[in-house]
């Protein structure tokens, strides 16, 4: 989408055919820098301190990494080696599995000098089905938002809120959650979105709302706390967010703090959509509360936060006592009984097991 | 309650009999400062700009301020006026018109000659009336607490979440909500507290977390978005809370993100609890998420957080981008259904209309 009225990829292959580009995004909404990854060590430092972060984002970044190992070393070794230092970057993150897996899959098979090639091939592909993917999402999504507007009275927004960012910097391009926020607004529909901060990384105040903002869609941050209130009173018409992973029954492991969300549109009756490309469902886990294992990031980035000083320069301050403690788990389960809908590339469906049978069913396990 | 081993009040009288100390609860966690307090308008800034803030010290400051007024202009115009200028500081907090009143009531049945002396004493009063409720609400939830610690193993320590702060240092002493977690802790029941963040003011991260340490309880800070997973895997025992403001109905408007707990608290059966000294009740209102308003406050402080930087200086950073706007409604309100119990000086009360009545039968209205 547009940064500054240029239209951006969040990762992108150089001219020279073997580095790639990705926005690094530890340093918005302050700086927007762009880094060229050389290494697989590169790749794996980019994803695991989120210079890069969202799943599908995370996906497409390890297939790259895959392909410039593959230049250097296209053992079977080496790929598989590169598999184990990509993979344990993130171990939630569903996608970069389904990258890896897919990447080897079809390296295995072919012969070593072939394997460069291919790779690069390979990881530009997943890069365009996830921009494809997001669109078909968006379009799904936007039928969901026209039916809301029908029901506006003249001028009346639609009101969004959104948690985390499962914006277009979390994909290579549109977004999964706000895919049909874009093709709503470019469509004229008036919207208007409510920005979780996403505490403890501040995904939503720091990356959706300037995504938003750059590529001109109206919206207020608020605080985690905020959304609630803002459905008891009416102020919200639809809850979009993305997801980490989706079990075969339809729940859900998004950003911490989603699950809460989900309790306060189901008291309210305010829809809960969650928009998802289809390989972020994990077919192998039913019950997401008990069965997903749940990330525990470091308390520092509960203790401490970073922003732009007075003077311009981006640092870090401590907001907690130092004798004070922090847990920080990255994620929470939202159950599908609190789930209006899936929004996928293929359509919208219910959060239940038959419902996502039905509509993939080359993929559901028997 | 206990800083650096010392036992202190939030608010006290000087030894000239007519200045007051307050802990300038700014620069919590990271410098403990005490500030003198010698004109109205001293007391004014003090509660508009949050030197001290929660109910029970609201009231207690204001009732102080009125104090102060009367040893400059014991008039009835100068006390009208007094009224006024502390009324506006802070429109929400149902104790500071309590105060404010009960002030002014007094003074009024008596000659000007006689209201200064009569109003420190009254002052004073308030304040020891306030440690005394808080004693009170700490035992009344201690028996709560003694209960849950019975079915646990040996050893095994209560979990206790809390939000924002209505510990000791939104009070005189002892606090609301901790009261119960004092009195526990002293009784020698191991108790641990999971301490909301609570954006965006960081109440929790900045004071709870703070006031904990210093007395020695054990403690874990969270961010708001985490409660919700910690309930979901049976880590949370019970919720206690404070509250500004509970409704004849026994609607709780407290601060931002209260509601979002009750409603994950009872998709888990976790016990939800309030604890509030009855002054706090507004017989006036029923319906909470109807009829109260709710303060919005300023969108800086969504958007910029104060911290201790590397280099030691407390300073203010810039979280979000420029041209993103914030909203910041400062409360909301929890339906007395979402409600265990109500924790108050007289004992645990239902959270329904007749409960409240036959607890408080001379103070409900018809």
């Amino acid at each position: 989408m547009k940064v500054g009225g240029q239209h951006y990829h969040t990762i992108w292959l150089n001219e020279d055919g073997r580095s790639v580009d990705i926005i690094d995004q530890r340093w918005l909404p302050h700086e927007f820098r762009v880094v060229t990854l050389k290494t697989v060590d590169d790749f794996a430092r980019a994803i695991r301190e989120m210079w890069v972060r969202g799943a599908p984002l995370i996906g497409v970044t390890a297939a790259y990494g895959v392909a410039i190992a593959m230049t250097e070393d296209p053992s079977d070794a080496g790929l598989d080696q590169t598999w184990d230092v990509l993979h344990e970057t993130r171990p939630t993150a569903i996608n970069l599995r389904w990258a890896l897996d897919d990447m080897r899959t079809l390296l295995r098979s072919m012969p070593e000098a072939q394997r460069a090639e291919a790779a690069y091939k390979r990881a530009a592909a997943i890069a365009e089905e996830d921009v494809e993917l997001n669109r078909s999402i968006g379009r799904n999504g936007l039928e969901i938002i026209r039916e809301i507007a029908k029901r506006k009275k003249p001028g009346e927004r639609v009101n969004i809120l959104t948690h985390c960012n499962a914006g277009w910097l979390a994909t290579v391009d549109y977004g999964t959650a706000t895919a049909p926020i874009y093709l709503a607004t470019e469509e004229g529909i008036p919207i208007h979105v409510y920005v979780d901060e996403t505490r403890p990384r501040n995904q939503g105040a720091q990356l959706t709302a300037w995504e938003l903002d750059g590529h001109g869609v109206p919206h207020t941050l608020i605080v985690d706390n905020a959304g609630g209130h803002l459905m008891q009173h009416g102020d919200v018409d639809m809850v979009i967010v993305g997801t980490d992973r989706t079990t075969a029954n339809g729940d859900v492991c998004n950003k911490i703090g989603t699950y809460l969300k989900a309790l306060a549109a189901k008291d309210n009756n305010v829809p809960f959509y969650v928009a998802l490309p289809s390989p972020t469902i994990d077919w192998t886990v039913k019950d997401g509360v008990k069965e997903i294992p749940i990330e525990e990031r470091s308390g520092d980035e509960v203790t401490f936060v970073q922003g732009r000083g007075m003077d311009g320069a981006i640092m870090t301050v401590r907001l907690s006592p130092e004798g004070s403690p922090a847990a920080n788990p990255a994620f929470d389960v939202t159950p599908a009984r609190l789930i209006t809908g899936l929004i996928t590339e293929r359509g919208v469906s219910e959060a239940t097991p038959e419902a996502l049978r039905t509509m993939f069913p080359e993929r559901a396990l028997p």
